[in-house]
């Protein structure tokens, strides 16, 4: 036989057992939970890293309870078809994307908000609950989430626990793992676990939860979790201030973080960004000779005090301008700024790469010489946005689209960045997490045997391996 | 052959094999790193649990440098020998307890804090730095570290990462992972790693730093930690109060915990604790009417408003008596209840076990009732002092040492004081950990499925089972 006329045989074969695994699904769900459209499949096979899917997917299959969920893996394990575990798909690094054949599993459906305890500091939440929504219904009663991701308004909180996703806030209240008490998970065999009692502290166990938190689907499937709630904090306000150059605004960020308390945000804009922002947007004021712009929040409970100090802290360390927002209102104005980022780096060249690394404090000043020294170099644009406060970088490569020589060169300028945060003890994924996306850069930060110890971690949750195969690990 | 025969000869070559071994690590390490003295090896062999360690360790070795705890992991994995890792014996359920034929492995000598960096806020140590003297020297620096276990004085920082350990100020500060950046560690093999870098945030890979937190040693031994600092908190000023009885007490303490902000501490101690610290120490002037002790502490940086808060709570909620402490010498004067309470425990009965439970906020009171229940049909006295504001309780079991029945009755009611805690959702460990003392209520508490979970891992990080054989996992 030709190898043409065995691909034939194959494509045949995998079709008959798909059928076959597809009739069984349905039986095993309620009517309408196994969607086969074209449409359909093609629109839950990428994420928003700009990567996208394979494919070839087999179904797009939404559950509405726990059960449904441990029915679906069973039959997947039972048959090895690979299952990816979907929330919004507002990922950044194709952890999400469809697999060739793959179980498209969309916990969307499963999206109630099953208890708030204000005794417990808990909410009992499902993974398909937007993570905005939660944070109002919570607010609601007097009470904070605190994770709170640039995407909190479509993403749900299955995504950024499988991402342990970052955001503004985790500067002052940590990251999702931060807050998040247990996990009810399905394991690739669908049987279901808790991984640990909602006690706030409790140390009977290995930390099963941790290593859900951020392993992108590949371990289990979260189909409950018990929050961590907090007190409301005081009222969001802050302050806005911009500097000659990066150095100063590194400088002064640095001050504020060392004067006494943290702030719940802060953020930074370099001069490449400023500079777009400042050509798309004339009418924010930024004056001409700021190259840096930096933003600290504070949400203290002891009024304007805090927010004072730092106010004062960028005042004493060269700020050309420094505005204050005494309420969230004023705040979300300030946010302009940043706001304005996006769509003047598209009007900037068109085309962009986007990053997320994160490199230790004390090194950030070498991290920025050596980028601005990497876009002379490679003839691109790379501007940068990021939660300072924390190392956590978001660098923009912008390029023409159009011309094949500047997409080659921002392509690998990309690639250089992480590895310069690499070289720096950082890392190349602060908080949007592998996916597929830096599944290439990963041999430059992890050891063989830390990659060895995942892998086998992997094969102990999942020894088929039909958990989001092809991702996080490399 | 007899089987006693059989032995004599097992025994032999396991002295044979033995004094190899132990000339492979004299060679391998300096002069006197290698201690096989009887004594020396005694003192070694048991924690505080009050659980003693077996006998017949085969030496107590005592590395100076992560390159020597690797030659001897690598040895020892070599002639499958296990391996003990040991801080300062604090621990409290055996979990460093020796084991036959062990070498155990003091890190107690590698007391070296590296670095402290106010810019990253980390203290780069190795794990025989002790918690108090880390406490201290960042402070010194204006900065803060976290983590307080009652054992700070004499507890070492490794011994507190094996534990995941708490301590008072865990409600506001969260326990020992909520201050670990990274890890370097020895894996079984001998093989270095470090688990992540040493950036704020981070997600490459799966969260091997959680998971070595809290494993009691049985995954890796940690050789040097990068941990998390804070701005130095304000002066921790406290609020004591007493109430007629526990209800009361418990209400009061949710009241604080939902009144806007949680305190740094808040403690309870019940009727049998407060009965005993009445008759031994009478004039601390507990009031006779008083059944309950509720201390709240503030560290916050808003001089006296956050305790005039809790102050007025406390009133609101049917204190007696409440005390304020308004600096720290007066807050260390408040605290003499609290320490009262283990010395009037020994008058008490002379005899006492001790517990280490964690309930889930909202049935604290349905769990004290039950143990009320408990101890007068069991006929011992339960006296409980506890973190209240994270629900990890310590119930106390006095009995009479030297009366048999008493003996038995109170082994049976401290077991079922942790089927108790699980009975109402929570964990027979808070805390302390596993050990050996706790392996026995495991199963009351894990699925099969999770402890599964648990020794596939450790089957991946250490397959030949050298480290900490027989702890943890039950």
């Amino acid at each position: 036989m030709t190898s043409s006329s065995d691909e034939r045989l194959d494509a045949r074969r995998d079709d008959r057992l798909g059928e076959a695994l597809l009739e069984r699904l349905r039986a095993a769900l309620p009517e309408g939970a196994v969607v086969t459209a074209v449409d359909a499949i093609a629109e839950r096979s990428s994420d928003r890293s700009g990567v996208l899917g394979q494919t070839g997917a087999l179904a797009v299959v939404r559950p509405r309870t726990t059960a449904e969920v441990a029915a679906v893996l069973a039959l997947a394990n039972e048959t090895r078809t690979p299952v990816v575990p979907q929330g919004a798909l507002t990922g950044l690094a194709g952890a999400a994307n469809a697999v060739e054949g793959a179980i498209l599993l969309d916990l969307g459906r499963l999206d109630r908000i099953l208890a708030i305890d204000a005794t417990e500091r808990t909410a009992v939440v499902q993974p398909g609950v937007i993570v905005a929504d939660l944070q109002q219904t919570v607010a609601a009663q007097g009470l904070f989430y605190a994770p709170d991701p640039a995407s909190a308004e479509w993403a749900t909180v299955g995504g950024t626990i499988a991402t342990n996703a970052g955001g503004m806030r985790a500067l002052k209240y940590g990251v999702t793992r931060d807050s998040v008490r247990s996990l009810e998970v399905v394991l690739a065999d669908g049987t279901v676990v808790r991984t640990r009692p909602d006690t706030v502290k409790g140390v009977a166990s290995l930390d099963l939860t941790a290593l859900v938190i951020g392993s992108e689907g590949t371990l289990a499937v979260v189909t409950e979790a018990t929050l961590q709630l907090r007190p409301a904090p005081g009222i969001p306000r802050g302050v806005a201030a911009t500097f000659a150059d990066v150095p100063s605004a590194l400088a002064a960020a640095n001050a504020v973080m060392t004067s006494g308390s943290l702030p719940t945000t802060l953020e930074l804009l370099d001069d490449v960004a400023l500079g777009a922002i400042r050509a798309w947007a004339p009418d924010l004021g930024l004056p001409e000779e700021a190259n840096a712009w930096v933003l600290a929040v504070s949400d203290a409970a002891d009024g304007d005090e805090e927010l004072s100090r730092f106010e004062a802290v960028l005042q004493a360390n060269g700020a050309i301008t420094v505005e204050r927002a005494a309420d969230a209102e004023t705040l979300d104005k300030l946010l302009d700024a940043r706001r304005a980022l996006n769509p003047a780096l598209r009007e900037l060249r068109g085309a962009s790469l986007n990053g997320d690394v994160a490199v230790p404090l004390g090194r950030l000043g070498e991290f920025f010489a050596r980028l601005t020294a990497l876009a002379s170099e490679r003839g691109v644009e790379i501007s940068v946005a990021g939660h300072v406060g924390d190392g956590n970088l978001h660098p923009v490569v912008a390029f023409d689209g159009d011309d094949p020589e500047q997409v080659a060169a921002a392509h690998r300028a990309h690639d250089e960045i992480l590895g310069l945060a690499q070289a720096v003890g950082g890392t190349m994924t602060g908080e949007h997490g592998v996916g597929v996306e830096k599944l290439p850069g990963l041999g430059g930060e992890l050891s063989e045997r830390v990659r060895d110890l995942q892998l086998g971690i992997k094969a102990v949750f999942d020894p088929r391996g039909i958990l989001n195969p092809g991702k996080k690990f490399g």
